[in-house]
């Protein structure tokens, strides 16, 4: 399945990865190149003979590739379990998915954390990187696995955005966009948990100016506090009013954070490295795709026949429906095919990782109208 | 000046206040005392014969009392001289102006670092006080200055929380309510700087459990989070970006954090009591006068005859206009007379601080209308 010499699989303590060989680089946006670099990847499902039927699912800020199965390192359990799967939305009966660690990220791709030529943790060596070098990286991978165009380029928040870079980057290779609770640029709020976020991992003593691995520490607080953000950036009004309200400070102050302490949510300080989380973070403030087309976003569009669908959510204050409306506005000016569709739900932004029946109904609809437009039948063994 | 002998005006190191003997404690929200209060305060300005053009200004989270004079303990400059001061909208030589360091500060108020009767810092012990508490305070304080009614109280951000408390508490006290880019409860992007930066400060080490002042510390790391919150929650989408964007995101990972570093900003770290933060954020979060009447913000207004005008900035995500729209319709709703401006400005939150002609010229012409209505004359001297 893996196209020419210069790429193999790799897998390691369950970790399945593509590495590229010194003569494959990545060329990165600013200049300089990558290399060598592997991609960690998992799929679901089968390819179908005709390699149409795959679709690509980006991980949000802090996610994994382990969209529809465990991870074995953290032994966290699947985290997109309601939408990926067999006779889920993204039916893996039906579809070949394919989900990568993101480029900087630390489950298995080259980023901050691996070890550079040199033989040490590349550390704030890392190049500073962005989601157009992500997508770069990701397109690598599906070229390697000898996919041409993918059915459906789909994520979430961060995903979102890589999902939109990609029908901007290559309007011929992606038939279908899913954006869900993301924008086509970050928001103020997401920009402030972020940098909020960059502040505390820099502000801990163990931090060491970046240089934390070579010391064997950790700013663990550092990230706790990253942590806190994205599961406060989860939070619809009501809840975190709950959380962080009157009742809360009725009592007396409270050390004990109300946040989630499960070992689920844990394991992001013992596995998250610090400085992924910086370049990661820093690449999703910097998106801003009408930016890179003169400020205006349709052109970001243009001569593109992706279809796009766009979901946010009611009460989601992070990436509200306002962001997911300039987005599809700016395709439709470029007569590109969107749809918007605005879910009701109390939920915030998490509304995407929890049971939602109009957002499950609304994705499948879509991916089988998609479907049937792309000629694809119920099931990848029926091709 | 002073009513009464319970209490009595101390000045040292140039911060003024008044000081309340055992015999008036503070009765807070919770059920507890505290005992003995002092709340430090600055005035501006000359009180009139009929005692009438009195206006309260509340500061913001981390603000002071020194809203139109330099702050003699960190040598900054006035907070809100555009505002308040000769010839300015809040003329000084037309109103009396009294600004408080609020319950729970660090400027000179009765807060966690204060000493408790025992003679050591109440740290943590200090008793969990909400907006309410603070209110009441700063009524006492209004009553020592023999204060019937105020012509004016007037707050941004959570300052202006303070102003709608004064006005739903005691509506017959409050001519005049002024709301600037605030709201009748937190807003969700508010909460989330505000808890951030709590866990900031509990993270950094030297916090110590809350006992720093023991052990002869300060969280200077966790405190400069904090300030970077507040820097943050302050600017306007457009200044984001420029800070955390693209540009910023190009270079090499920065060390140095765009945030203003000046001597003004570095003087929060310097002088503001860890503690005192949490306590009055908290306060801040917990704040939501509809919830204190059954759900319905309408009631919280109920028979009162206060003029209320509520101003919001268009580029304020952190106090978006849609909470003050709230807050205006539910005084309506109450009979009250209300009245909501939005200004059109690129500056969010911190454009209240900063040159807008538009929010001056309508600021004074409230006030004027206001101080018509009221019989007030052009000078306070020809009272």
């Amino acid at each position: 399945m893996i196209h020419g010499s210069t790429a193999k699989i790799q897998a390691a303590g369950g970790v399945r990865s593509l590495a590229f060989d010194a003569s494959r680089p990545l060329h990165l946006s600013n200049g300089e190149t990558l290399s060598p670099l592997t991609i960690a990847f998992e799929s679901y499902g089968a390819l179908n003979a005709e390699r149409s039927n795959a679709v690509l699912v980006c991980h949000g800020l802090t996610g994994d590739q382990f969209a529809a199965g465990p991870n074995p390192v953290t032994g966290r359990p699947a985290w997109w379990p309601r939408i990926v799967g067999p006779g889920r939305p993204i039916d893996t009966n039906r579809f070949y998915v394919v989900s990568s660690n993101v480029l900087g990220g630390s489950m298995g791709t080259t980023g901050p954390a691996s070890l550079a030529p040199d033989g040490k943790p590349y550390g704030l060596r890392f190049a500073p990187i962005n989601v157009g070098d992500m997508v770069r990286a990701q397109s690598m991978l599906i070229e390697a696995l000898e996919i041409e165009t993918l059915f459906m380029v789909i994520g979430a928040g961060f995903g979102g955005m890589q999902a939109l870079q990609w029908a901007s980057a290559y309007p011929k290779r992606v038939f279908t966009c899913a954006t869900i609770a993301s924008g086509a640029r970050q928001t103020a709020p997401a920009m402030a948990l972020c940098e909020l976020s960059r502040q505390a991992i820099m502000a801990d003593p163990d931090w060491r100016g970046g240089a934390y691995l070579t010391h064997g520490v950790r700013p663990a607080k550092g990230l706790s506090v990253a942590r806190a953000a994205q599961q406060i950036g989860n939070l619809a009004e009501p809840a975190l009013r709950q959380s962080f309200g009157a009742a809360a400070a009725k009592e007396r102050f409270a050390l004990v954070s109300p946040l989630d302490e499960s070992a689920n949510a844990n394991a992001f300080i013992d596995r998250f490295d610090a400085n992924s989380y910086l370049y990661i973070s820093r690449a999703a403030d910097a998106f801003d795709l009408g930016a890179d087309f003169g400020g205006n976003l349709s052109n970001a569009f243009a001569r593109s026949t992706t279809r796009h669908c766009v979901f946010s959510f009611s009460s989601d204050w992070r990436y509200p429906t306002e962001e997911g409306r300039r987005g599809a506005g700016a395709a439709l000016v470029a007569r590109a095919d969107a749809a918007l569709i605005e879910i009701d739900s109390a939920k915030g932004h998490r509304a995407h990782l929890e049971e939602d029946t109009q957002f499950e109904a609304s994705l499948t609809g879509f991916l089988d109208a998609s479907a049937a437009q792309r000629g694809l039948s119920l099931h990848a063994g029926a091709n």
